[in-house]
């Protein structure tokens, strides 16, 4: 859902006071910038690049119109120089990314831009919104996988996301995380995404007697239904399962699984297992949801809670424990040369980089952040080239591809890291030679400034 | 930023196989939803009402357009009948809302939908979706405005915010809660609020020295800049603006402000006062940004920071220590009257319902949720008639007037609830004795089943 009225205005006001001066001046040849997060978000041992198919996309289509530009004259604040350049201007430039579904870490470039300066500058907002978000999901996404083990989990997030594309591309993130699939039609209509659903309370309070209810919605959706069974009292909805299961049976109807969504899971979970055993119903599953998040699932199931399917929305779409991932973009290199900024604790990493993942017996052992040229680095080199000229240098991978490297990626992280809380030190980026002695320069020199 | 294709997709899944049995079994009456969130997020003492203006564009333009429908064919989950149906369906209902900006508590319906049943059910998730998260970021605005009293703060969300809805109507929903603009180009133009920016460290490091790099964006931006001066030396920086200043100011182009974005903010802003001010530029105000809240804000200023702005960014857009509003949407009355859910721990309230607010002495003193016809009911009703028919029952509200309504609002609440971390009791929302009787009578109902 790109903005309408062309992309370019998703900018932040500064991009463009900023570039009225750099064409002003002439800065305009091209310059690179890193994407990269400054930190890990709390209780995180590794992120999961997501979202530059959307990042792609958006550089693509980007575009000054006509309504843009006349907004922005209306604005007093740009010269018609300005303005006439805006009109001409597309994205032109190179930019290289780690795949997406592949774990990324602290100071490791998600995206590396390379573009002439204004073009650089003026896409920055969109593609810190993009990458951060999808990327944010996507973790969350994983460590809901790890706490699942090998049981399957759906988004039920969209009602509760931040807006309808954090609905749509959070589906997405989820997915390339781990999710099996998504309540939100709108996703699996874009990204071709498996549909989860059940039914809602509502539904069962429309009808006079929840018996009715249950009845009609497994009849009506024969062979697929999920029934609710907590609208009044969650082992009375499975006791009534129990007694509607030969005439449902019969009909072709019998329910796949039931839903609680509400009270203590595991314990009911158990009770309406039980009723369900008892009933004849062992092939009835039980789908979980409410509230739930990784943490909760791995209480649940360490419980030897027998659920087999969950459903998780807003913990999911919203990454509640850690609701952003601190990306920025960071100029690392013009054409004078390369470029390092030390404000007090946010120091940036200069130069064109490349980050090399050193593996061993299969597991991750370290990543070495090195200069784009620099021989000798060990390990495999993450970045790729995406785009070139401004156009894509490849097909968008098939979302299948994408999650199935991320479950990869994770199983070959040591274990610690892997944890919900991981324990011990984080996982090691290193500089390499080349790297470490053009920060000692910078430093340097702007220390004798 | 509608979703394209029609914005009938963005829709949870089980809303369409409840449609298509509401359907088959011709249970197409109106019913009633109230849309209520369910409990006040952590340290939140009231919400703020908002994103009704883009539920009620969704209502008006919902329909299911033939690429949705071919999809929907697809899945092999609905008939011919039903699909027709969906053809010729548009939103006919009528709704009733707490005008945004107004404070609303747990159990309020924020909106109140009826509408034939299938068109209330299949507009659900977008209508949860758009308030709960223009409520979330409002509510977090006007925080953040309580936090900076009489100054001035300004939305930095947008490159942080969950994808680009998030960040569009989030600096909507900013504005409403107090911020006087945003760094959104986008939202300046869609909305007219006003546009704030300064200058990235970018800006500064493409130069070779600091000095011309200000000297530069100075010039460029003659009466309107504010000067990042914290890329390498914060107090240095402001030095150089120091001397540069009788070069700009004969140019016309002192800054406005200069930008404080890293570092310890208090200390820092002090020291900078005292370098402008003995620069003789006490006209050139301290803007401060970096990772602020309006705990941070609070404590800033109650450390007496000579800080004259804030640019507030992901805890503002994100609503950082609480992402989610627990909104939810409960059948509360259908054709067969006044329904109720009782699940464990997630009672709803029946009926079609009326909010009152008594005041005193021009402070609220506590809500009153009434049945709406009731007679007798004391306070001011707060659920006004916005949709008719499906279509718009007046214009939309500027916006500027929304805000001063909030603005009204949290003056008008008890201080206690004010504050930061609301202290004492919660703000009292009482039961009508008409309510009362009725949860009553449909509790000894269900309880008989």
């Amino acid at each position: 859902m790109l903005p309408s009225g062309g992309p370019a205005l998703f900018t932040d006001f500064y991009e463009l006071t900023m570039a009225a001066s750099y064409h002003a001046r002439g800065l305009l040849a091209p310059a690179t910038f890193d994407l990269v997060a400054r930190e890990l978000p709390p209780r995180r041992g590794y992120l999961v690049s997501c979202g530059l198919e959307q990042a792609l996309d958006f550089l693509e289509q980007w575009h000054v119109d006509d309504d843009a530009r006349e907004y922005l004259r209306s604005l007093a604040r740009f010269d018609d120089d300005f303005l006439a350049f805006l009109r001409e201007l597309r994205f032109t430039g190179e930019v290289w990314a780690i795949p997406e579904g592949e774990l990324a870490f602290p100071d490791e470039p998600l995206l590396r831009v390379t573009a002439p300066l204004v073009e650089a500058q003026l896409v920055e907002t969109f593609l810190l919104n993009c990458i951060g978000h999808q990327t944010m999901v996507a973790t969350k996404a994983a460590r809901v996988a790890t706490a699942c083990g090998e049981l399957p989990f759906v988004d039920f997030s969209p009602r509760r996301d931040h807006g309808g594309d954090a609905a749509l591309y959070g589906a997405r993130a989820a997915f390339v995380g781990g999710a099996s699939g998504t309540s939100l039609v709108l996703a699996g209509q874009r990204f071709g995404l498996e549909l989860s659903g059940t039914m809602a309370h509502s539904y069962v309070m429309r009808f006079d007697d929840e018996r009715d209810a249950l009845r009609s919605f497994a009849l009506d959706h024969p062979g697929s239904a999920v029934l609710l069974i907590d609208t009044y009292d969650t082992v009375r909805g499975a006791r009534l399962v129990v007694e509607l299961a030969p005439e449902l049976r019969a009909g072709g109807a019998l329910p796949i699984a039931v839903r609680l969504d509400s009270g203590d899971l595991a314990a009911l979970s158990r009770a309406v297992r039980d009723v369900l055993d008892a009933g004849g119903l062992r092939e009835v599953r039980i789908f979980a949801s409410g509230d739930l998040d990784e943490y909760r699932i791995a209480e649940l199931l360490g419980a030897g809670a027998p659920i087999d399917a969950f459903g998780v929305g807003t913990q999911l779409g919203t990454s509640g424990d850690a609701p952003h991932v601190g990306v920025v973009y960071k100029l690392a290199e013009d054409p004078e040369g390369p470029r390092m900024k030390l404000a007090r604790g946010k120091p940036s990493l200069p130069g064109r980089k490349q980050v090399h993942r050193v593996a061993r017996d299969g597991e991750y052992a370290h990543d070495v952040l090195a200069l784009d040229a620099e021989p000798g680095v060990p390990g495999h080199p993450l970045l790729e080239p995406v785009m070139r000229g401004g156009a894509r240098a490849g097909a968008a991978e098939p979302l299948a591809a994408v999650q199935a490297r991320c479950r990869r990626a994770v199983a070959a992280l040591p274990a610690r890291l892997r944890r919900l809380e991981p324990v011990g030190p984080p996982y090691e980026v290193r500089l390499s030679p080349g790297l470490e002695s053009l920060v000692t320069k910078l430093r340097a020199r702007y220390g004798e400034m």
